[in-house]
């Protein structure tokens, strides 16, 4: 049988609620800012708008009972902004989800690997 | 803490390669395929079009090394199409990836429910 050299990968998103998901890219703007301490250079990396990005988190701090990022609006710099210590638990927990689920479906992820054409 | 009455839900895909992923949509567009006989009419229960489901479906059997569905090109009613049995297959390993993950995860998943705000 034909063996395909990429793995295949899950890709996931939790459902916060029917109109909000916590997905690969809103995961990685959270390390983003944590980064760079700030929104909109965290947009920025990702080749997001700053409305676009504030708008993710804003819509993140409004989901959760907690806020996971505050911002302090600033003069041309545009502000900073940190990943509060709720933030950082809610990116770990999205992480963990990530690492287990991969070990929890690898040898079905190798089946279908397995089983893919040659490229 | 306030609890959210609605639990997280995980939505995952397979990438099976970087462009083509086996998601939600073409597991349940197989699923009634299967239930069907017809790929129009599975389609159209999804409220796609019969272009767009074929091209779904095309994409599966190229993708792996052995159709998922057979169809025969008909006349006024559009042929008739059937899950092959190494379909049958594919559909169970994403499936029992669902399954697993959602229990692989259930831990984090509570705890992100449990810190969602109230509606």
């Amino acid at each position: 049988m034909p063996k395909k050299s990429a793995a295949s990968r899950l890709r996931l998103r939790v459902l916060l609620t029917p109109d909000i998901a916590l997905g690969p890219g809103k995961a990685e703007l959270l390390e983003r800012v944590q980064d760079t301490g700030s929104i909109s250079a965290a947009g920025r990396q990702m080749g997001m708008s700053y409305k676009r990005a504030w708008d993710l988190v804003d819509a993140m701090n409004r989901v959760f009972d907690e806020p996971v990022v505050l911002a302090s609006k600033g003069g041309s710099g545009g502000g900073g902004a940190v990943l509060t210590p709720f933030g950082t638990r809610v990116l770990a927990r999205y992480r963990r989800i990530e690492q287990t689920c991969a070990e929890a479906a690898a040898a079905d992820l190798r089946w279908l690997s397995a089983h893919c054409a040659s490229p």
